[in-house]
């Protein structure tokens, strides 16, 4: 990102309650300062702690060209470190996931403890200092079995994050489920048109025909405030925190993250093709099957569904201008055993169709807004508050960050 | 395009009667002002009438990003919109051509009226106003069966153009023509180079075999003023014109599009590898089988073929810098059967190669040309004519434009 | 490149001894620069004449867009020139290699004798000088057998290269050499990678199973000076020198080319999985089979192995940023028989799975470097010194030529 001010300026031309002007989707220098702030100064989501099952369990996660090792030690610490070797530069891990002792460099096989100190080099000068060149850190911070990650040097608060989430996700206890499938798609789509549509279900019934057979679609049931606009979703919040569940709506005060818990439409209680369970062992301490789904979200890069049977953590990955990967996790219970208590199809088939219909669905989008026709539209209130209020923050977030990265530029 | 400034530079070096200085081929900043100028500012062929038999036919073409629908309505007029939704940007068509009752956007079916008009959208707030969410259009003209299309706000006039077309092309008839066969292949070259390689014939006698058998390669055919250079070329328009078909060489006061009507190689009256007709059903009115065939281009992206048993249609898009698709489209009289009037293959033989012979040239040329060792070289004035006239007009219309682009830029 | 000033910036916080700041392996300014000084101010390597066996062979040669043909003329004299027709700019050979009696373009076959005289076109002005459109010149100096062009005006002096390669080369008698096996493979990763990668062998043993079984990895064999600091190597030049046959350390004043000769592990003679012999005649006058290997690099772009039964050169060229094409050349004695003398497979078996080991080892070191969290890292002096050697070359030569250009661009 070449000028701060140019940002400053295209921020200063968005209209509230619209869609972006052009540049933020198309424009390499946004997509650049994206990077730099939004990307490098949040934290981001990364996975989760059934995802390394033991010492020496590792999973990477990318964020623009950056790629981070997130892994776990021998004192069962998750860390997380630059992936690249401090000798030449080398990626050290290239796969998404797996299980290691050491992190050893491919090139020269500079070896690194769990915990990034340098163990080993060969040859290399007298004066050459190990404890110098240990992998360089990420913060790293566990909330209630998730995982995120922070590249800036002075990561934001997580306080109340961590105790929220105590609350809401305790219930379906994260560490001991264990991953049933993961799997990654490219979507031809800036990182933000993917979370716009993540944010809102107005697309859902003409587009997600097998998602909608349990989701429902009425915006008030996530929309804000108490979802006093439906009954529906007041009385399910009522049944539940009766039950000892917490599920009201609850936002940060930065607006970066909220949970809510939503019923299943009927008496659904799964993301399945006829409502019923997917998985035959509950999770945690969820008091009845039919708690339907609580919502979390957390900016930049995540949305997740804990239900009774499963727990689903979606996580999205700028790969370059234009193209953003989608990592998707079903997890269920550490007893349940595939063929027995679950069959692998049925849990994912509703999710894995709805991916590739929204991964049609916004790279339409953006290719109609790369168009010289393409102006900023209204959002619905009613049905795309959801897509105001990330848009928003959005805003704030860059502008908030456009500071310190002209400072760190100005090095 | 950050400076016009550069590009009013780079013009003024610009050799009379040579091949462009590199960057006009490729440099993203005159690619860029390509596209603000010359693809903005002029008219664009977009299709012909038989591509749109009957409401709601449409068709989309490309200008760069920017992709346009062009729609015949209830009323029979055809009108043309930006292919990209008043909502949120969704590209509304994703297919070069269909068949709709309505514009529907895949994304959340905002609804539009083959007029434009938005008709139907869910849950909007109060002051939402459809009336200022049409479609934003586009201006079109039909030519004599030819639609054309104008992002420009102001347009250039037509009228000469109209009549003149109204003329030529008027005893080919063709709104009764059909579509016989429609195919598009992408070139990686600039789109100046197609156009190019389509204005000289020089190139012929070595790459294409089967065109030559029935098109003459004598340049002073089609070279200029009343084609007083070629015998051949005289005695062919004396007939047709005493036959009633207009057929004298005919250009524009712009340059910007030129008629005249040639004759084939000794008896050969189509595009075949005999020589004989390619379709039993002459078309419109022409007199006699061996009329040759007249022909049109219109800068910056079409050229056309109008012989006694078909008409041929070709049309250019920048797809993006150094790659151009080519739409190929072949007409015949609307009564004519494949298979009893007409073997496909046939019909389409001689053109499906030479195209592709066109493609393997034109890419050839970018390739030397992105080299350091490249100069611009000297056209030949007999040879290439056409294209220095070409080239020519591409210079005025850029410069001309450079200063309208700068008044939008400042607004 | 828009700013050598920015390059000077850049190369002002380079770090002695360590691997380069993240731009100079990812910037497309960088590489700009790189192909405007190094790659157009140096001498490039370009093949053998072996390859060049008669009248009108030829072979290209890619540096970035600009494409080079080096071409035997009727007088047996090498030429290199643009592989740009002075007409329209097509490339004219497409081919990594051919056989012609003319250079002829493939678009208006405006016709080239092999010494880049206009011979023929057809209908040009009368004007038109054919003598002001030769092909142009490259220049091109054949060294031992070795071909090397340049793209400079005036390009540096060849003499001490010739004096010296004449002594290390001339008893493998190149010229009575001919190719038995060339390949190319594309790394994506910045040239200079590729070249860091070749100046040491410390990734050689985690790396390169089969290269091991007969080249040791003491750097000390190639480090520098006598070699001194190893008896084995001292003792294998010793030796060879009695037998006439020149290997000692030797290096330009520029440090841009150096010779050595090493012994092999043990007593193998060849690049082969035993150790043996890969090819059944002797090379030029080699004394015996177990001469090891002279060594010869050439910044920016060759390496090359002498043995007794063989010689092979690599070559590389950037294709784009951080794209990087290798071709690789296996010579054997002019009368060697494929399949008597010599079995193909075992020739070239190992350096291939060398080649795409190393292809793996950059492509990993490039997507690491790309990373926000890379930072330079210190190079092993004992183990890495050939690298360090290369990059203060390239420092150094890059440095240099930013005047030139600055002079060429103000032109």
């Amino acid at each position: 990102m070449s000028s701060n001010p140019d940002i400053r300026s295209l921020l200063s031309k968005c209209l509230p309650g619209h869609s972006l002007p052009q540049p933020f989707y198309v424009d390499s220098d946004v997509y650049e300062a994206d990077l730099k702030t939004v990307w490098s100064g949040e934290w981001i989501f990364a996975g989760t702690r059934p995802e390394l099952k033991k010492t020496g369990s590792y999973l990477t996660i990318q964020a623009g060209p950056t790629s981070v090792i997130v892994v776990r030690g021998a004192d069962d610490t998750i860390r997380a470190f630059y992936n690249t070797c401090r000798h030449r530069g080398s990626r050290i891990c290239a796969e998404a996931r797996g299980q290691t002792t050491k992190l050893v460099c491919p090139y020269h096989q500079w070896t690194y403890d769990l915990d990034g100190r340098l163990l080993w080099t060969r040859g290399m000068d007298p004066e050459f200092k190990a404890d110098d060149h240990g992998l360089r850190p990420v913060h790293v911070r566990e909330v209630s079995g998730l995982i995120f990650i922070c590249l800036a040097q002075q990561p934001p608060d997580t306080d109340l994050l961590e105790r929220t989430a105590s609350r809401y996700l305790g219930p379906h206890d994260l560490p001991n489920l264990k991953v049933a499938q993961q799997t990654s798609i490219v979507e031809n789509a800036d990182w933000k048109l993917v979370m716009e549509n993540n944010r809102e279900c107005y697309h859902c019934t003409s587009n997600h025909p097998s998602l909608c057979v349990t989701l429902p679609d009425d915006p008030f049931l996530w929309g804000g405030g108490t979802s006093a606009g439906s009954a529906i979703g007041r009385a399910h919040i009522d049944r539940c925190e009766a039950a000892g569940l917490p599920s009201a709506y609850t936002i940060a005060p930065s607006e970066q993250w909220r949970f809510v818990r939503i019923p299943f439409v009927g008496s659904a209680t799964s993301f399945t093709l006829d409502g019923k369970a997917s998985v035959a062992k509950r999770v945690g301490t969820v008091p009845f099957d039919d708690a339907g789904s609580c919502l979390f979200f957390h900016y930049p890069n995540t949305w997740m569904h804990f239900l009774s049977d499963q727990v689903m953590t979606f996580r999205i990955a700028p790969l370059g201008l234009g193209t953003t990967e989608l990592t998707t996790t079903w997890l269920v219970h550490k007893d349940a055993e595939e063929g027995v208590d679950y069959d692998l199809g049925r849990l994912t088939e509703v999710w894995t169709n709805t991916n590739d219909e929204d991964r049609r669905i916004v790279e339409e989008n953006q290719v109609g807004i790369r168009s010289a026709g393409y102006v900023p539209g209204p959002y619905s209130h009613d049905h795309e508050g959801g897509v105001i209020q990330f848009i928003d923050w959005y805003r704030r977030t860059l502008d908030s960050h456009l500071d310190d990265h002209m400072l760190h530029a100005a090095e």
